[in-house]
């Protein structure tokens, strides 16, 4: 028979004692938060009857996946950051607000300060053999109208499925960039085709999706940032319609609406004219962003990010 | 009003998905402990209207707590190691078990493979100006008679408050020792007072004990493994009486019957008697195995440590 004793008057005076409900120093938020997540952690390790060894294993487990630095792909792995981005969604329906580009998760790879550029941008430095892409597309505002001067922060990984920054071997800030739209609210970039991404298959994360008999792949797919005045912040990213992964990805990410059809190009005037040699992709993708309820809402997450905004 | 959508079938396919049970490969028991873990974070983020910003904090702090190495230290002072402990009891009184000494937490800086001695012990290797002290005692076993060929393992901080191995200064199992009880039971070590220890002010689990309104703080203490054949293996520590901190422990481990009673001597017949200049100091201690219920409770837990045993 489970034994229980997280209830007792003895069990929730530690909890209490141990969350800070007896200090007066401190965060009454962080100790609410605190002391419910002590409390169900009691509850799952009765409930489940959790063995020392199950209990020591997960400790030692967090230890190696904050050593790795991966919850944040952890979290995206087991459809937490999916569920956070459903949850907003169903806040802003009950809020009667929505529509525009559905937004998706931002994963734990962005690299605030890439270089600013007006309405185009080169975004890989050349050094890779990879398929040229042709991006561009609209930006709206909530009015249907183009947004001139909405930023389109992008970024995305290189052909090995790398981003610049967290792989040294690239150059700084290699395929990310922030344009700036035109008059017309335009962008446009010339970069590399990028590969799907797959969990490190040593790391802690791979480590996890193994044990419940998962892959830990992600379909190549661009990532982005777009803010303007007067608009909600859209986080988002743009899945590419080629890759076997499309619908099939490890973190959920891809979503109806947010699929960027790909078409590759061998014609060797069109290439000519577009000023490259041989195979190359293009994608047209438009944004609607929302009219921003609150000015916080102009705002991206204060999500602890690789390099914080100077 | 707080908008829930974590009962809704979408969101149960997808927390389903994520967890691996519609996966064939992969182990049954992770799956259903995650999907509780998932499920019970979820409920979380909703019912306690968790931001953005507070989820990423705390997905970003999992890294920072892993990358310290301190999630042993975080679990213990959130009390979930002593609760475990108080579980243990009452697991054993339900059996119809119990008695003898009681267990109290590992902590997280126990190395295997220290050196094995007969009887007696030089715990420390004179580099320090430490209070020299004489801790000795007696095992029992669960009959009340003298246990010889106990295995007393014991491991303790040094006089700054840090335990060799993590800290790369002292030599190779310094204050670690396997002691072996002679024919009545008796062991012995000649080592120095240790001093209480606290979480480093710069570390992870401090910053969740402000958080919360909490010092880190432990009194000075003997960690012990002890084990002998027939006998339940058992995890405890005495804490020393004449620390501020004995009651005032932020993981928890103090419990009656396991403080020890330290005397100070100040008397130069008796040091010299002893063989030592000056002040010294003075701890006994006795512990009273249980029977072993199975062949399993003689091992320790299988919690991932610093080295593990060859």
């Amino acid at each position: 028979m489970t034994v229980k004793i997280s209830h007792t008057p003895e069990v929730q005076k530690l909890f209490d004692d141990a969350c800070g409900l007896s200090a007066d120093q401190g965060s009454p938020r962080v100790k609410a938060l605190m002391k419910r997540i002590v409390n169900d952690a009691a509850k799952i390790i009765e409930d489940l009857e959790v063995t020392q060894d199950e209990f020591w294993f997960a400790v030692d487990y967090l230890n190696r996946l904050g050593k790795s630095y991966e919850a944040g792909l952890l979290v995206a792995g087991l459809g937490l950051e999916h569920f956070l981005d459903l949850l907003e969604d169903a806040k802003e329906a009950r809020a009667g607000l929505g529509g525009g580009t559905p937004r998706t998760i931002e994963g734990p790879l962005y690299v605030a300060g890439a270089p600013i550029c007006q309405g185009e941008a080169r975004m890989d430095d050349g050094s890779e053999n990879g398929t040229v892409m042709f991006l561009k597309g609209r930006v709206f505002g909530a009015d249907g109208k183009p947004l001139a001067g909405a930023t389109v922060d992008l970024w995305h990984a290189n052909t090995k499925g790398n981003y610049s920054f967290f792989d040294k071997s690239q150059s700084e800030y290699h395929l990310r960039r922030r344009i700036v739209t035109d008059a017309e609210g335009r962008y446009s970039a010339r970069t590399i085709v990028p590969s799907g991404y797959a969990c490190s298959v040593d790391g802690p994360t791979q480590e996890a999706l193994n044990l419940l008999g998962r892959h830990g792949h992600r379909p190549a797919h661009v990532h982005f940032f777009l803010s303007a005045p007067g608009h909600s912040h859209l986080t988002t990213q743009i899945n590419l319609s080629h890759d076997p992964y499309l619908w099939d990805d490890y973190a959920y990410a891809t979503r109806d609406g947010l699929v960027g059809e790909i078409r590759f190009v061998e014609d060797a005037a069109a290439a000519a004219a577009r000023g490259v040699e041989g195979r190359f992709a293009e994608v047209d993708f438009d944004f609607r962003l929302q009219a921003a309820p609150t000015p916080e809402a102009e705002q991206r997450s204060r999500r602890p990010r690789a390099l914080q905004e100077a």
